[in-house]
């Protein structure tokens, strides 16, 4: 450890990722975890490990408490307001993921971060984060070849959200699945570089309302632009009770891959795959990660807002470099 | 591209890793080679690109025409007194591998380049380097679980002068080798971290003198201690003409896998695979990424001894930040 007084932590937003994140920070011993902040009634949200439950309203009482907030709401709505709401009182780290809008978003990151003297680190997790840092390191590392991302075997929430509004559904989920065979040519070395419909598969798992027809329900689905167009789309009718019992887990898995050539001829293959059982769990990990480099970065008066391409791991690491250096190099 | 005036790039040592970065500068359109120095008679070194070969005595001369001198010596006995010579008056990158050496190694680059205002990237590659990056990211991400290294299938360059040594050697080369077992097992969740020995396999091919007895031969191999006593290893006699034919290629591959635990009980596996035809082709592809890191460190006023941990993977690419953030976010 780099010195004795822990890095106070702040969680906002205790969903999923937020109830995460409080596993996390237990998991890394040179940081403390201060406050839970919510916009739900305090007392109806019970944390596992006993921490303070705050009204999100009194958020700002916190400013000189907490080192860095992990801010933990979605990228649909609640970031976009919350964010740039932040980033003026707060170093932050989020792990927004809307791929069109992140430039515009962290814009708004960084102004309100250098103005206000914080650092704000956008979009970190597994994808955007650790594969994104993969597919600028791989091409840097071998600039002339192609690159291919995988996701999957695991839930789309965007696209599970999309086979519930379509009438005649009650409950639905989505896996999103890569195709074998073209996993295969890329691990094998291929350098094309495939479009996300020939790289994956869209499982669906649906319970049907009662008297609804399965045929209207499957058509819907599969001619829905954007999300089940030109896919290979697999559905499937269960219950209730086997959606409840056999689809409540949070599994995925990612894949970055580059083959490309080197001197006149020479092939090169580079892959990273990450794999998990909660994708929660994995990317409030990785986010307690960067939380670390946000406090330091801030430490050294490198304020705005950062991404996984602009920070050195050694950042990450709770260890001083020097013994990176001795023991890992 | 950020720029218009290209990087200047020097290659100080012309074996297979200096025509490698040679081939390598070509790759990048925002690198210009001007010269290799070389300690042998220029007139015995033929480039293949043309470019002008310059005794390793007048590169001084060169001081104001190179933006980064990329050290292509080797780590054993060239780098440790050119690296620190050389970081006094260029910026330099080196793939200095002698892991039991490297913070000594790191001091003296670190207080030469310094003193004279210039940056240093040190020990980039493989491994040490890209490898090295993931062992620290891996921890950080997950820091409760177990890693491992794997090397290989390929040459050793150590364990194949040892067996040179050996009486009644005329030529050997030693490839090591994964075992399939333990890289099984690592892949499919172990979180123990294994030894060099049970993790690998050493693999020799031997030319005998005439006359030679073979029994002593493969008895004065499998003795050697800290090269293959402990090791699996297995002895092929080969003739000069098979070792020409079939030994002459340089491929290698390398994994790093993490193993690990989030949440209360959920199971975290990272993996990176890398694969190249050749052992220097892929180095050198890599030098010269850290090349471009250099000089950008270099003109931020960021000068000192810097590894693979202290520098942020947008450093290495010829993409400005926003085409990153925009396209591999």
């Amino acid at each position: 450890m780099r010195g004795t007084a822990k890095i106070r932590i702040g969680i906002y937003g205790y969903g999923n990722v937020g109830k995460s994140v409080e596993k996390a920070v237990a998991r890394n011993d040179d940081m403390s975890l201060e406050a839970v902040f919510t916009r739900r009634d305090p007392n109806s949200v019970t944390p596992t490990t006993g921490v303070k439950v705050v009204p999100s309203d009194e958020i700002l009482t916190y400013k000189d408490k907490i080192d860095v907030m992990v801010l933990c709401g979605g990228s649909a709505t609640d970031l976009p307001e919350q964010g740039p709401e932040m980033a003026k009182h707060f170093n932050t780290v989020d792990s927004y993921d809307t791929h069109a809008k992140i430039p515009e978003y962290l814009k708004k990151m960084d102004k309100n971060a250098r103005m206000n003297g914080r650092t704000a680190v956008i979009s970190v997790g597994w994808d955007p984060g650790v594969l994104s840092m993969m597919r600028s390191l791989f091409i840097s590392s071998v600039p002339d070849g192609g690159n291919n991302t995988f996701w999957g075997p695991g839930v789309s929430q965007g696209h599970s959200d999309a086979i519930r509004r379509v009438e005649g559904v009650a409950d639905g989920i989505q896996y999103t699945v890569p195709s074998e065979s073209v996993l295969n040519e890329v691990r094998d070395g291929s350098r094309s570089e495939y479009t996300m419909a020939q790289k994956h598969r869209r499982v669906c798992y649906v319970v049907p309302k009662e008297g609804a027809n399965r045929d209207t329900i499957a058509g819907g689905i599969r001619n829905m632009p954007n999300y089940f167009v030109g896919y290979d789309t697999e559905i499937n009718f269960i219950t209730a009770e086997q959606m409840h019992r056999e689809h409540s887990k949070m599994p995925h898995e990612g894949y970055v891959f580059r083959n490309g050539t080197t001197g006149t001829d020479e092939r090169n293959h580079m892959g990273m795959h990450i794999k998990f059982d909660s994708n929660p769990g994995f990317t409030a990990s990785v986010m307690v990660a960067y939380a670390r480099a946000a406090f330091r970065l801030f430490g050294e008066g490198d304020h705005g807002a950062k991404t996984v391409f602009d920070i050195p791991v050694s950042y990450l690491s709770k260890e001083g470099r020097d013994r990176l250096i001795a023991e890992l190099l």
